[in-house]
């Protein structure tokens, strides 16, 4: 069978087994077989270079979370109702990357838990039910947390409880030239959104934001920049919550965490995805006062969270990222990829911006530099072409305009020329119009 | 340090990582470092008969479950927006378990997230929210799903989508002698909770029940039992949802599914604990027709869920389950234990029912028979000191009277007898007061 009429047949069994629209990525569906490092391969043994997966944050397959999963696996894995060090191991760990009183965790399986609970933990301090989120945010999937998508509006209703304020952009401020600073438009928003939630009857409980605003697009947000929004939401007794999926685990090369970067302190942080290095677990750190009030407002109980295995998974993957120092080599690397970046930018009328910090980066694509006009068709036609040439990276942003790179954490200066250059070649090819 | 010196420590510490009221089994906590097949071993080195665990559904650290995790772990890790075979032939032989038109899958990490889009598939396909549950289930952990839940009502309300009708109950029917059977009487119970509905304006959207009824203490109804809810439910266009983790995968020993016993045919089913042997896979079987309906109504995509590691952990528990024949084990040693534990009832008092199917089976503790008041804190002793004998089981049911035998699927007649003898032991010295 060929490469093209195997993957219609998976295409076509993924159709009839998991349902119309579940979507892939690129026009040419990926079969993906092996991985290690960086570098992915597909059925045909053709390779690519991994420069979007944050899943695997310290390299596909890296053979010591692989080892601690394999060996706990096949000693003893249970729940969190019998006593077990790893959890506890991984908690003291965790909880020492962070700032007091950010001191207890919550194990779950999915950030959509972990930010569920996040939720209910603001309800549970407050007494209140208002949510405030950026207006191009996902934080997950279960019910209440895909509310906070404007997206796709619950057919049901129960949206109302959310209030959406505009995603922070660099490229184009709030306010505009002559108005108010972008920190400070964004802060007047939120307290728009506060004194709505209050007018009607909800209560303002908590704002839940990505301290990165990765699915905004990373705009450059200098540090200090949410001090305005925290000021407000201080004010009005609200809850921040951090959700740091993305930027968490020194992705972002300068700090562990997003939000401290930004110089902010949350009362909830959120974690997911890189947590485990593609192992279902993620969790919710808190101060033990928010902590209390979460567990005696609800009963909570996960079955699988903070399992051995889980927590061994998680422990490896934290260790990896300090023995290695991925967070240097992510600070090191990012820079050197921006600085090319900007190089391409000088030789391509396309790239409007670039922007982002340690290994989650990219380029805004315009049509026209002067107007900023979003080249959103002409961005998917890029991300496409590289991934014909090997080097697999994708886009978002509030147009979708945005090529995001966000490879696993070991990725090297020399893949990073690599993808400087099949950058460099696709601009060159691809077509705007 | 002393075995309850250490356990002190590991106490505090989770008090100090995990938060107040993490509760843990059993009046002394145990620490378990080590299980194989149906046993555990503690941090000291003794060894206890698991008589209650379903999340090591093939066994603890089946090789073969290991090994599937292990090898998939080292070769490739990602998520669904690529391709890939394992969630695909992995569907196919779940799917092939049940009868149409139940032959679509998503594959999620939790029981809890499986059973938030169940609801929502309800809500998608009859444009209503309200839900009927019984009065003393359990379904999970999100916001939505918590709600089933009668014992804990969210702090901001909420809970106002669900109308709850009693709890089967076999021992205690409802309608009384000289009343409406049990059936009939639960039907319009039922009947009037989707009236309530919708004369709220919500409307009736769907009935969500454990086939087995396994949190209501697992009351012995025939096959057919719940034939005139469905005909009430069918007639009001609701969608029934069968949530089969426990249930599921074989253990009743005469069906693969609760459901199936009960001879009913559910719109959705949702799948969680036993489905990887502890790895954190779950998901929900529906037909295209609702699939259609959901993912046209919701954006869903779950990053961990269906990834090719968890989809190996699953395969290899079915195959499992298939090649060890323990389903049919399941069948043969539950009939022996439970019939064992008729014998117990005739020299034992405080044994006022026995029930259960395959392995999940017990025995409700009482009082008095003639009035069948309910033994429970007598019970939890017992459970206290079968734990203490080197047995774990547990309690449950509508009075938490009700000893819990849910051991791993290779539960041996030798193991059987073991229990049965402590047990023996056991109620001859625990004093019923």
């Amino acid at each position: 069978m060929t490469t093209d009429a195997a993957t219609a047949v998976l295409m076509q069994r993924r159709t009839q087994r998991l349902g119309p629209n579940v979507s892939t990525f690129y026009d040419e569906p990926l079969h993906l077989v092996k991985g290690e490092g960086c570098w992915v391969w597909d059925k045909a043994g053709r390779r690519y270079l991994d420069c979007y997966n944050n899943v695997p944050h310290v390299g596909h397959c890296h053979p010591k979370v692989v080892e601690a999963i394999s060996k706990q696996a096949a000693t003893f894995n249970s729940h969190t109702r019998y006593l077990h060090e790893n959890i506890l191991d991984y908690a003291d760990r965790l909880t020492a990357t962070f700032a007091d009183p950010l001191s207890t965790v919550i194990m779950t399986c999915s950030g959509s838990e972990a930010n569920d609970i996040a939720l209910r933990m603001a309800q549970a301090v407050t007494g209140k039910s208002g949510i405030i989120a950026t207006d191009h945010t996902y934080h997950g999937n279960t019910e209440l947390v895909s509310m906070l998508s404007r997206t796709n509006p619950p057919p049901g209703g129960g949206a109302e409880r959310v209030k959406y304020v505009p995603a922070p952009d660099s490229y184009r401020p709030l306010g505009g030239e002559g108005g108010m600073p972008h920190a400070q438009a964004f802060a007047a928003e939120v307290q728009q959104a506060i004194a709505a939630l209050e007018a009607s009857g909800l209560g303002f409980s908590c704002i839940i934001l990505c301290p990165y605003f990765a699915n905004e697009g990373f705009p450059d947000l200098p540090t200090g920049w949410l001090d305005p929004t925290v000021e407000v939401v201080r004010k009005a007794g609200g809850v921040i919550i951090a959700d740091e999926v993305q930027p968490g685990f020194g992705r972002i090369g300068s700090h562990m965490w997003g939000h401290q970067y930004q110089g902010m302190q949350p009362d909830v942080v959120t974690l997911g995805k890189p947590m485990g290095n593609g192992h279902p677990v993620a969790g919710v750190v808190t101060s033990p006062e928010i902590m209390q009030a979460f567990r005696e407002s609800f009963r909570y109980f996960n079955t699988f969270g903070g399992n051995p295995v889980s927590c061994a998974a998680a422990l490896a993957t934290l260790q990896v990222v300090e023995e290695e120092g991925l967070m240097e080599n992510a600070r090191v690397v990012g820079e050197h990829a921006k600085q090319g970046l900007r190089e391409l930018a000088t030789r391509h009328e396309c790239i409007g911006d670039v922007r982002g910090k340690g290994l989650f980066f990219g380029a805004e694509m315009v049509l026209d530099k002067a107007a900023k006009t979003p080249a959103t068709e002409f961005t998917n036609r890029v991300a496409n072409a590289m991934r014909e040439r090997g080097v697999l990276l994708n886009k978002l942003g509030i147009h979708y305009n945005t090529l995001k790179v966000r490879p696993p954490m070991p990725f090297s200066l020399e893949q990073a020329d690599l993808l400087l250059d099949t950058l460099d070649a696709v601009l060159g090819e691809v077509l705007v119009c």
